[in-house]
């Protein structure tokens, strides 16, 4: 089991979380019959990019599109990462959340986005989470039946630290759910992608809401995949869509053989540690 | 003093060492009127890349390869970043060793190579520098007028956590000299001077050795000087040659401030920390 069927929904975000949540279940009953085992939604797929709307879209864990998520895993029998949605909890604080279901529709991994997204760039993109977010305190990796994955969400992919963790805890396989912006994505998007890649031998699959050019935040689209020689092997456009790519987790074993640079780090002179023990 | 003019000594490598080094003066006296602050010359460029030349090849520090660097330095009042050259030691190891030496020829850094290339690509490039070399055990700044610089070679430019130390110990540029090959450089050599520049907001500046097709180990060329949002300012082609770029330091102030990746690197979860305290 080295081969792994994923379908990335490239959804557009609307203002009414049920459209939303419809057409994440149109776009992957199109591709059901293509023996998919693998799912996967953009950043925020249930809510538009602003920061008033995360508290108003925002669910505790088991709520609308919580069960939605879960109920539409379970019915086609595959892993979905439920790109990520506004989630909060009993104390009212607001984070942005990736929920991972499997076959069975259970949830078998949460990641709350663990670099809130404040920048500004002059002329350009400019967006502060942090003034209705929470940052999450977990770095995220979880095991299925080909290997284990980490995910992470948009921002976080700007730090090399976490995926050099989680490729030394073993993922071979990193999902990003995402939105980038029309400054960072012609920028660094593929780039960030084809070095995290490159980096931890292994492959990365971001998936990002089509384009809205009447959003607040218009994002990049261009889901893609890298492998672990850092080849970009499927890149979409800025429009709303679905495909499917197989990934070959033999791949990333040769990568690792002919260029060991996991095992030829020089941990004598540097290390990266989590300084946080989490609870896994 | 925010800007830096830099010249890329991209030589080519023959047998006779003193041709190297002639070389090297003749290229460097082409560009000398243009003012020139720094001059970078490519990894091993007194010597043939064959782990059967290094110890044949290899000085004491104060060798000849040496005083004519250091005296092409004094000569020009520029600093010198003489690639890099097989150095012994006392011992008999010897080290991929770059020096750089100041306006008036004093040797003010010295790096000797931490990642050993040992790489075997399947129909494609294979190579053990650990048959004749040692590794060196410093990650590797210094000071200049300008700023604080880094410098590491080649294959040390696959290993993330060196250039987050750097970054981190206030290095504003970080020079490469390298030698990718015909497998790796179309692969991943701009991508990881873009890479590395984006994640470390720092300027980056690669110098390959041209190419020879009868070489025994056939270089990429290629020098670059890649900019802290990542956009490539100067790629040459795979020819001997020399290019001045003149870099401006107030660009990394600026993307360090519009997008604050390393102020707000997670720290209570994760660190690159020294393993350990060097004599710096």
């Amino acid at each position: 089991m080295s081969k792994i069927r994923v379908a990335i929904l490239q959804t557009q975000v609307f203002e009414d979380k049920k459209a939303n949540l419809q057409q994440a279940e149109k776009l992957l009953g199109q591709v059901a019959f293509q023996n998919i085992d693998l799912a996967i939604l953009p950043e925020m797929f249930d809510c538009p990019y602003e920061t008033g709307r995360f508290p108003v879209y925002a669910e505790e864990e088991g709520g609308e599109s919580f069960r939605a998520c879960s109920a539409m895993a379970e019915k086609y029998g595959i892993y979905l990462a439920a790109g990520s949605m506004p989630e909060c909890d009993q104390q009212g604080r607001v984070y942005n959340t990736a929920c991972v279901f499997d076959r069975q529709g259970r949830r078998i991994a949460k990641h709350r986005k663990l670099h809130l997204f404040d920048i500004d760039v002059e002329g350009g993109q400019s967006f502060r989470e942090s003034d209705t977010l929470s940052a999450g305190d977990e770095i995220t990796v979880f095991d299925t039946e080909y290997c284990r994955m980490g995910i992470c969400i948009c921002y976080d992919l700007r730090f090399p630290e976490i995926f050099r963790l989680m490729a030394l805890d073993g993922a071979e396989v990193v999902l990003v759910p995402a939105a980038f912006n029309m400054t960072t994505g012609p920028a660094h998007w593929e780039l960030l992608f084809r070095q995290r890649a490159v980096d931890n031998q292994a492959w990365f699959i971001g998936v990002a809401s089509a384009r809205d050019g009447q959003a607040g935040y218009v994002s990049w689209g261009h889901s893609i995949v890298t492998d672990p020689w850092g080849t970009v092997v499927m890149q979409m456009d800025e429009k709303p869509g679905v495909r499917v790519v197989e990934i070959d987790l033999d791949m990333g074993e040769r990568v690792r053989r002919e260029l060991p640079f996991l095992s030829q780090r020089r941990t004598d002179l540097y290390r990266v540690e989590r300084t946080k023990q989490g609870d896994r």
